[in-house]
């Protein structure tokens, strides 16, 4: 994954363009065995509330300083560009340039992101160290860039399984060079896809979308939306999974979903000190996918969450700022959240009272004082497994992570204690 | 408000009598242009489970020691004397007085305010270090009072709205000299009437009623228990609302109707520090408002809570207890409730996904690392106008005051980007 | 009770055989005047998942030492025995003989209660210390049990009531000389069968059973199991109820039944340190009646909670660790758990608005700033008495133990302010 990263890092994206395209191929590159649908959708199209902007590429962009020093330049860095910026090739006052140029006086030493889509304007990104030393006089300002009528482009990856219910993940492609806020979603999209094309059965269907944010979200769901509501049962927006700081959890708008009560109890086992947020601290595709009337049931997933870690939306979001490990783990988690999912049905114990565990060899068969404990997970996943609970209940009651329960059921299954409950 | 107290509060009031009648003349000369309709009901009325007592009238009253001096004087202090004392004119041992003497021992230069309105007595209070100071000897008793048939006066303003649907507040008229568990109330009672006549659209009506305190409750509720169980949607009991101390809040018998809801969402905001009590607490005219079967939907609003501040019921409830500080506390919370309950509603968002909101010029077109918070209150609100939700549900959720809300949902209303959902 | 104890403690009880015959009779000699009703369940016969075992009896048993000592002797203490063991007399080395001995290596001073009923073999229990001094050399076994088709013994009271539905108490009689773990629960079910025959007027019915742990209670709900579920409104399983620690609730499945309301109501006041254990915490009888598809809705009852006090299952639970005032604090729980339940009605004030207390001499007439609060518990009792709250929420609601509101109810009652609510 952290590879991969690598490779998509140094790409300008943005939330439509030939970059975007590049990342696709490399991504499907990646996974040839994977069908990967490819969609573009015309620059003018209505999508809900919005409409499909111009088409954004640039080729080329800097600043020269009276001195005759180039500086903000867009290929050493593609964040010195303000994004969707229109072409210009001009030379204005020092005063005038002030104007245009984006800085973050509390991070003086990096280069923030911004960007202008639904605005025409030009502009730079520099550190605001750098923009104290610029001196009185001409500057010339060239950027090499088209905003034209075109598409926006996105991509899907559909696994079926036994059921036409959906497990439905998502990240995005819209942002320039940022590690953990770009790079690492598309990459953990990639490897659930590569694990999920290699489960034997799946029996839920699953589908990984990556589009750029907003208005790529808004337009997936413009054309989706009856199917969404209908077959998507957990939704998992991905985004700032590289890092190797805390995992984070932003619940949906009720905190209510299958998606909420999964990724909470997978969370809790996998690392107590995990963070969760309420809807109020969204701020990706959660915020399309989860408004009112769309419904899809979805939480976000990160590691440090956007908007919280310091690096976000900064030049600091770097490759050295993500990790294999960091990557590793939160594919751990989603790996975790779908053995769950294969497993949550509603189970029930085909006895009454408790089942004489012992001429199964499923307890020992002498009995003194410690003996009763030594089982006591089996016990417990048996004592409620009434038909009322799904599995996902039972290990939030009894306290014992789902991936130590799945072998018990597999047991209990070959041994017919436990059948599936109607629901 | 201070300054209608200081003409309420030398003036004897009781639950019946020339004092109370007395009193609404004054509340009635403060709102020349508000309908105040006044009700007389007369002695042996029954009243759910009681009757509407004897009519008490008192000219004075005074005791006159051994030594000749007198004291105890009703025309000093219209505490000294205990309520509806029958007439006495006679002279007694110090053990017979002592036995008619009513003091506070754990508060001992206090004068208590004590009566006997259901048990003919006579009696006088005083401070029990001048209880101590009483000589052998016989004391001339002179009480010039009479207790006759007559009525019970009570009085209430209506003032339209475009719903038949009533806010209802309520204080009592029946206490003699105390300044917050009496004048406060009526001189709010006179001061929201005022506002909300000046109000120039009125979605609910508001009823305020004064009446002395348990007696008179029960009277209305007896001449007006249809009335109220079908058109009251949130009733507020305002007592003890001068002081500058805490603002109390005590809940109906299960804290779950919309006034409960509207006061704590309101009191949280205006002062996080408010005390919050249960109907255990309860103590003034909620206990027959919310009693089993009249379940008029009714809290108490206090600044220091009846039972809890040390002046209660004695001669510290003076003038100096209460200023205008407070009072205009209690005036702004009680506005912030109305205008809570005029704009508290359950709004729809009228795009599915967030709508465009730069567009509009309602949130900044150039996108950097701090722009999403800026106008968080904002996103916010608009997540949760699902329709599912009322105004103080939204408040709650996204923890931003109602009165910053308003203006918000008069653009978003203007803006075509809301609508009031069917509920 | 603790003199019961006293003659149970020597007993050779296991789950079949004549200990569980002898200790019965001793109960029914307690109790002449109450019905008890004596069971046999032949081996073989199935019950549920499980099947009756075959009958165990034992008349000695020892171990001859290299040296001729004869120790772990089953007279001297009937722990010393693997119960269930097979008749065996045979020698053995030291190293076979190790593998037939059952210690406990962190209480090296005690001696294990261990049992195999379900898989036939032999052993012996004894202290760690004492084994770890056995020397090498031939070792004389002598057993002399029988293992034969015989049955399983369980005895009943029922106490009929007016109402068909029951009260249900269990305990258990087939552990050997344990003082908490056994004779505690079966001399509380005598003491409360006394208590309960002496009631005048039962509106519950009571049935109290004592049968073998496990495939006791099994055989019961075998044969019991639409009696059970169609009559239980709340059960109790009675087991360590002798020592002077901690009371201890287990709840069950859901902690939601009428069971689980009434102790932890009962116990937050008689002793507010009480532990209060969820379902995954039980470890008798509840196992078995609140099983899924059982649900017999019972909670278990125990000073010190089996599993948790370290003397549990060894020689140290003697007659030294339980007392008379341990049995006793245990019985006064039962009773007011027993008193609530008769009380417990939805109880319906039948005034409007407070009914007037004091022309009925319930509350003082004459009123001063402390006469309110003196009154409280009643005024509460009334004020939630809407139909809506049986007397156990009022308790919780209030704050007030049921046993000082059931003299406020007698007087309520008989002044006709209140009447039963139809539910």
């Amino acid at each position: 994954m952290y590879e991969l990263c690598e490779k998509l890092f140094p790409i300008c994206r943005s939330i439509t363009g030939n970059g975007v395209r590049e990342t696709f191929r490399i991504l499907q590159g990646e996974l040839p065995e994977v069908p990967f649908e490819m969609h573009e959708v015309k620059t003018g199209t209505p999508v809900l509330d919005w409409t499909v902007p111009k088409e954004w590429n640039i080729n080329d962009a800097f600043i020269r300083t009276p001195d005759g020093e180039v500086i903000c330049e867009f290929k050493k860095n593609n964040l010195n560009i303000l994004h969707y910026s229109i072409p210009v090739d001009k030379t204005v006052s020092l005063e005038e340039l002030k104007e245009h140029i984006v800085t973050l006086p509390d991070q003086p030493d990096l280069i923030p992101y911004a960007s202008s889509y639904y605005a025409e304007r030009w502009g730079f990104c520099m550190s605001h160290n750098d923009f104290l030393k610029l001196k009185e006089g001409d500057y010339h300002i060239y950027i090499d860039s088209s905003l034209k009528d075109g598409s926006l482009t996105y991509g899907e990856i559909l696994l079926p399984g036994e059921r036409d219910e959906e497990i439905f993940f998502s990240s995005y492609t819209c942002h320039p060079s940022m590690a953990n806020n770009e790079c690492s979603g598309p990459s953990l999209i990639i490897e659930l896809a590569r694990f999920l094309n290699s489960m034997e059965n799946r029996r839920f269907s699953y589908r990984l979308v990556l589009a750029p944010e907003t208005i790529g979200a808004l337009t997936y769901i413009s054309k989706n939306l009856h199917h969404l509501k209908s077959h998507v049962k957990a939704a998992f927006n991905l985004t700032c999974v590289g890092d190797d700081r805390a995992y984070s959890l932003v619940h949906s708008r009720y905190a209510n979903t299958l998606a909420d009560k999964v990724l909470q109890n997978v969370l809790k086992f996998h690392d107590p000190d995990y963070r969760d947020y309420d809807y109020t601290k969204r701020g990706s595709d959660e915020r399309q996918y989860q408004a009112p009337g769309v419904d899809v049931p979805m939480v976000a997933f990160c590691r440090s969450k956007y908007h919280v870690f310091p690096e976000y939306h900064t030049s600091a979001d770097n490759l050295d700022f993500i990790s294999p490990a960091g990557l590793q783990g939160s594919f751990d988690v989603m790996k975790k959240v779908i053995n769950a999912l294969e497993y949550n049905k509603n189970y029930k114990v085909t006895t009454l009272g408790e089942p004489q565990l012992g001429r199964r060899g499923l307890v020992p068969n002498m009995s003194n004082k410690t003996t009763y404990q030594q089982t006591l997970a089996l016990k417990d996943l048996i004592a409620y497994a009434d038909g009322t609970n799904d599995l996902i209940d039972i290990s939030n009651i009894i306290n014992v992570p789902i991936d130590q329960l799945i072998p018990l059921i597999d047991k209990l299954i070959s041994c017919r204690l436990f059948r599936e409950a109607a629901v």
